[in-house]
C-alpha cells in the first residue's frame, strides 16, 4: 500500500529532525527519543485522543514507534548528514505532511464525523507533531508564524474530501491528494508564500496614544 | 436556553482574548485561530477528554469552533476596538468563566461522578483555556500566579451542587449560580483579592545559611 | 497492599516537590495545588488517556487528588524543612518512580497489550508528572536532559515483565521489582550516572564550514 509506505518515510524524516531539535537543546538518549516520537506520531495520538478513536495508531502498531525511537537514535550519530541534506528533508516533510492529513481526514471521515471536524483531524494530525516539539524544545512554535504549513493540511483534506464525494476511484483520490498537496507545499516554500501574521503591540498603541 | 446564549458569549469573548494574546506573539491567521479556539473552547476539551466523555463538544457541535476561529480572524481587524474595552472583555470573561464552571460541573454529575470531581471537572472548564493559550504563547500562566479565578470556579461548582443537592429547580439553579460567581469575579476584580502566594526562594535560603 | 502505601508515599513525596516548583515561580494557592497534582498523577493521567484506560485513576479514586493537593499546600508551610531534607526526597522521588512504572506496566499488561507497550506504559507513568511539573514551570525537563530515570522506568517495567512471563508469583514479582529498581536509580544517583546526551549545535559547524 502506498499510503503505508509514505507513512513511515513521513514518521521517519519527522522522527529525524525532532532528533535534530533534541540535539540543540542537549538532550540525552531518552529525550532524544522522546521529541523524536513526539514530533513523528504526536499528531496523530492527539488526534485519536480528541476524537476518542481507541486504540491509539502506535499502540495497535506498536512497530511505528520502534521506527521513531531508531531514528532519533540514529540521527545522533549523522546530524552532520542530515543537517547537510536540509533540502531533501523539507521534500520528506512535505511528503509527511500531505500523508498525515490524508491519514487523518480518512479517520474521521470512517468515524461518520462532520466534514469540518475530518478537516481539523487532517490539520491535527499534519502539524500537532511539530507544534509539540517546539513546545517541548521551548521554541517558538513554527507552525503558528509562518510558512503555509497547516494551509496544506486544510488544502489537502479539502481535495480528499472532495474526491471521495465525487465517488472517485479510492487510490486515485489518494493519488490526486497527494500530488496536489504536495506540490503545494513545494510551490509554497519555493516562493516563500506565507499566511497574513497578526502582529498587535500593545505598547505601540499605547504610545500611539501620547 | 439562557446557558447556551451566555456560553456563545463566553467563548467568543474568550476567543477575542486568546486572539490579542497570538497578535502579541506575532502569529499568523492560523495561529490566531489556533490560539483563540484553544483558550476558547480548550478547557473544555481537557475536561472531556479526562473524564472520557465523547465526544468532545465541539466533535459534536462542529459550530463552536467555527465560531471561535471567526472571532479569532474577526479580531485582528478590531484589534484595538478590543484592547481600549478592555473592561468589557473582563466582565465578559468573567460571564464565561461562570458559565463554563457550571456546565463541566452540569456533565461530571451526569455522569454520576463523586462531587470533588465534578467540582474539578468545573475548574478544568473554567481556567484550563487560559492555561493553554499562555503556555500556546510562553506567557506566565496567569490563573497559577494570581487573581482569584480558579476559586470563582471552585465556588460557582460549590453552590451549584449544593442548590441541587437540596432540589432547587433546575434553571433557578442555574441563574442562583450565575449571579453568585459573577459577582465574587467582579468584586475580586474590584478589591484585587487573590490568594496567597508560595514565595520560594532557593538561593534566598542558601544565602541565609551563610 | 505494600505498593498501594508505597503509592501514596510515592505522590506525597512527587506532590511536594511539585509545590517546591510553584513556590519558585511564586505561584499562589491554586497554582501550588496544581502544579504538585499534576506532577504527582499527572504521569498515570496521560497513560490513561492515551491507553484510553477510563475511569483515569483519581477520577475514580478521587482521595488521591485530595491527598496531592493537602501535600501540595502544606509544603507552603514547611519548604525548608523540605529544602533541608533534599536527600530524603530523592530516596521517596525513587520509590515512587519505580511504584508508579510497575503500576503503568501492570494496567497495560491487564488490558493485553503488547509488551512494548507495558514497557511505554511503564515510562509514561514514571516520567511525565516531572516532565509536566517542567513544562508548567518552564524548567529545562530534567527527565529530557540528564540522569538515569526514565531508564530506571524502563528497567523496572522489564524486571516486571519477566517476572511475570516465568510465572513467578506476584507479591514477590512486585518485591523483587521494588528491590531492583530502587536499586538501580540510587546507584545511579550515587555514581552520577547518565545516558549519553546529543549535542548538536548548528552554528558550530555553520562556522566549521567556514
Amino acid at each position: 500500500m502506498l499510503l503505508t509506505i509514505l507513512y513511515i518515510i513521513g514518521i521517519t524524516a519527522e522522527a529525524m529532525t525532532g532528533a535534530i531539535s533534541a540535539g540543540k537543546r542537549k538532550m540525552d538518549w531518552f529525550g532524544v527519543m522522546f521529541v523524536a516520537s513526539a514530533t513523528a506520531i504526536g499528531g496523530g495520538t492527539v488526534r485519536d485522543i480528541i476524537l476518542g478513536h481507541y486504540p491509539v495508531a502506535w499502540v495497535k502498531h506498536p512497530e511505528y514507534i520502534i521506527i521513531t525511537c531508531i531514528a532519533g537514535v540514529v540521527t545522533t550519530l549523522i546530524a552532520p548528514w542530515v543537517e547537510r541534506n536540509h533540502r531533501l528533508f523539507l521534500v520528506l516533510d512535505a511528503i509527511g505532511l500531505v500523508v498525515f492529513s490524508i491519514i487523518g481526514c480518512r479517520i474521521a471521515f470512517d468515524m461518520g464525523l462532520y466534514p469540518i471536524i475530518c478537516l481539523i483531524a487532517a490539520i491535527i494530525t499534519g502539524v500537532f507533531g511539530g507544534l509539540l516539539r517546539d513546545l517541548i524544545c521551548s521554541q517558538k512554535p513554527m507552525v503558528l508564524h509562518k510558512e503555509l504549513y497547516a494551509f496544506v493540511a486544510l488544502f489537502s483534506g479539502i481535495i480528499y474530501l472532495l474526491l471521495l464525494h465525487y465517488k472517485v476511484e479510492e487510490s486515485l483520490t489518494t493519488l490526486i491528494t497527494l500530488i496536489a498537496g504536495f506540490s503545494l507545499r513545494m510551490t509554497a516554500l519555493h516562493f516563500a508564500w506565507s499566511l497574513p501574521v497578526f502582529h498587535f503591540d500593545l505598547h505601540d498603541t499605547t504610545e500611539h496614544k501620547k
